[in-house]
């Protein structure tokens, strides 16, 4: 099952507003096992419209449009759409009857304008706006079923739950289904992932890798499409092949459930009942937002220093006056006392703690940008390690420190798990 | 001058991915004069993107394509496009030559797969990415100029500011010059900011207004052409339109210069000599990251405490154990002693502080989720108010109250710029 989304409006082609609605119609489109091959958007012209409706008609299986049913003139999905298939509007009644019922239950007066809105191809069913006034449509043209709705992304999304989904799956027999699975890699640039994983193809037929890269992450999607023919291995065969990228990857898969590198984190703190602190001087307050982000975090998240003066690593931190003059900021032992620091302060069983030179200025010969000196501390032990990053780019290198940091403490958790 | 925009790539029509990439597109190109009448997006398959490059060469003047530039097996634009223009692909050295030195910048090992990406259609011109390995490259196929960019958005971004918009301007007449005044509004919706400037095209004549929200932020651009005509007198009209703009939105406007409200903040502390401290509890260290997003923060940022834990709010900020039980982790007067004990905890001239209720969970009758207590601590006051917000999001409820807290502290230090 092949569909295409045709997006409308001059305000996309404007660049006013981001085609969030394409986005969300591909994953829910995806979860009923149809494929979306093409999203195409175009403005408010009334030729261009009706002709990427032809075209479409041709071409594909299904068919879903977003916007132009409003009142005013810049509205001409419906007559774009009478073009299209040569079928004359008419009033619908059922349209007018429940657009009607939705301003009197508002107090909104119902104006001539909005009449307009109930005007629809012949042979079109009428589908329900459950979030706004415009309703919307569905009609065969050629060979492709069109749905027709609102731009408004929250009316969209209502229509498509609560009406759209109901006629795809009386409609059709959706027996095609995508499996996904994903990796969360951190520690190799995308090129290096790519390598790893190039047996991939002759090993598993039928199946296909994706990459997305989000820096400094490197998510790597397994996909398998359900067919009549695999239908019962699917699972199997997905969980081989997932076994197999993890490892190619070896300890850089942060994840194989698809979490973040903090939520990995969390999980693990949690599982293992224990508790985090952290010190940050570079990173200025990433690792704890990232940390935070994660709902639920206030259970095993305690404290956060960000102490960006060195007042503030020796009042609050207790690094040693002595560290500081012999070694500077940034350094080893520096990082250490602040890891050891926040995790007394806090009564955590963790801390980690970063310093460094995260630029673009500050940087010198023997301490460049890039460089960080990342501290982990638990009930036991407490080390620290020089790590140096090449990027110019303040945001990189703060990204780079955070997720290093946190990447540590996972990593030390799951040695934790294995030898427990 | 008519453009088309091909986004690339899986990830797209799997709806992992938002195209922000082409929203940018459309803006920055909307201010070089440049009409975009058609948005394709397509996945990783070789026939369908050579088809589509053909297509679109046949039907336009200029298009724009992102993605597929990557190292890995599903990057495929240079080979498609090589398929769409008949053209082989042969190493371009230019193009391996820069990729080499940004892998030996950063230490990185080139391996045979990154020289993949250095194989470019023969008649093609090397575009530099100076954001990541993956080149891009522009040539004509029949009648339409094509320009290929990675997807990875901060590429893509630089690409086009640093590269293209040379190559558009000298290829063609783009007689064209634009003036563009940027203003960041916070503290209002979209529509509303909409609403009060709606008198602006009555009253200037020959200008516009380009409005993009980036919530919670609401950036308000003002665009003037610059023409044979009006080139004298149009600096003075940016000067009237951008005053007459300020007005109509009053204190909203956190920067008439296009900064961030951490930048501006900064700029103003600086300004007036003045250090920061602040105490975060449900912005998580929020705050604290945008600060340090600023380059040259430690002149001004000293200590930021996320005390997530009550005990942490005792230890470090002294919040007194009487408050907490009496009142709770979320009230005025915590925020107050928060603020109070992160300023005297670092010596900081200002401190402010944040706690609440981010959700999704946490929240109770009386203490909402969307409900947050801010602190504000100067050298001979201190004070806290209490603000809800009705969104279930954390993300958005994080942002909405580091942000009202920043403001906070701006409309403090423009009060005392004012009266000094």
């Amino acid at each position: 099952m092949m569909a295409h989304i045709l997006s409308t409006g001059d305000e996309v082609l404007l660049g006013d507003i981001i085609d969030t609605n394409s986005a969300f119609l591909c994953t829910a489109l995806k979860e009923l096992g149809i494929k979306v091959q093409k999203i195409t958007a175009v403005g408010d012209e009334l030729d261009t419209l009706a002709s990427n409706i032809v075209d479409i008609s041709l071409q594909t299986d299904l068919c879903f449009v977003t916007g132009g049913l409003g009142p005013t003139r810049d509205d001409l999905t419906s007559v774009a759409c009478s073009k299209a298939s040569g079928q004359a509007l008419e009033l619908n009644v059922t349209a007018l009857a429940s657009m009607q019922s939705y301003f009197e239950k508002r107090g909104f007066k119902f104006t001539k304008d909005n009449e307009k809105q109930a005007m629809l191809p012949l042979t079109s069913k009428m589908l329900v706006n459950h979030n706004g006034t415009a309703p919307g449509f569905y009609m065969k043209i050629n060979q492709c079923l069109f749905f027709f709705m609102p731009g408004v992304p929250s009316e969209m999304k209502l229509m498509f739950e609560q009406e759209i989904k109901k006629v795809l799956v009386t409609e059709f027999d959706l027996n095609e289904d995508i499996l996904i699975e994903r990796l969360t890699v951190f520690g190799l640039p995308e090129s290096k992932v790519g390598s790893l994983l190039n047996g991939f193809d002759m090993n598993f037929f039928g199946m296909r890798l994706g990459f997305k890269a989000d820096f400094p992450v490197i998510e790597v999607k397994i996909i398998l499409s359900v067919t009549f023919q695999n239908r019962y291995k699917a699972d199997s065969d997905m969980a081989v092949a997932k076994k197999w990228v993890v490892a190619q990857l070896e300890n850089k898969v942060v994840s194989d459930q698809g979490l973040t590198l903090a939520q990995e984190v969390g999980r693990l703190l949690t599982q293992q009942k224990k508790t985090l602190a952290i010190a940050e001087s570079c990173t200025g307050g990433l690792i704890s937002n990232m940390v935070t982000d994660v709902a639920g975090s206030s259970d095993y998240f305690l404290f956060s220093a960000v102490t960006y003066s060195n007042e503030a690593k020796m009042n609050v931190l207790n690094v040693q006056k002595k560290t500081i003059l012999e070694h500077g900021a940034v350094h080893e032992k520096t990082a250490l006392e602040m890891a050891q620091g926040a995790r007394l302060k806090a009564g955590a069983d963790f801390a980690i703690s970063t310093t460094g030179i995260a630029g673009p200025g500050g940087g010198t010969d023997d301490k460049p940008v890039g460089m960080v000196c990342i501290g982990l501390a638990g009930p036991s032990f407490a080390k620290a390690k020089t790590y140096r990053f090449s990027f110019e780019d303040r945001f990189k290198n703060k990204q780079m420190f955070a997720m290093t940091a946190l990447e540590r403490l996972r990593r030390h958790l799951v040695s934790l798990a294995k030898t427990a």
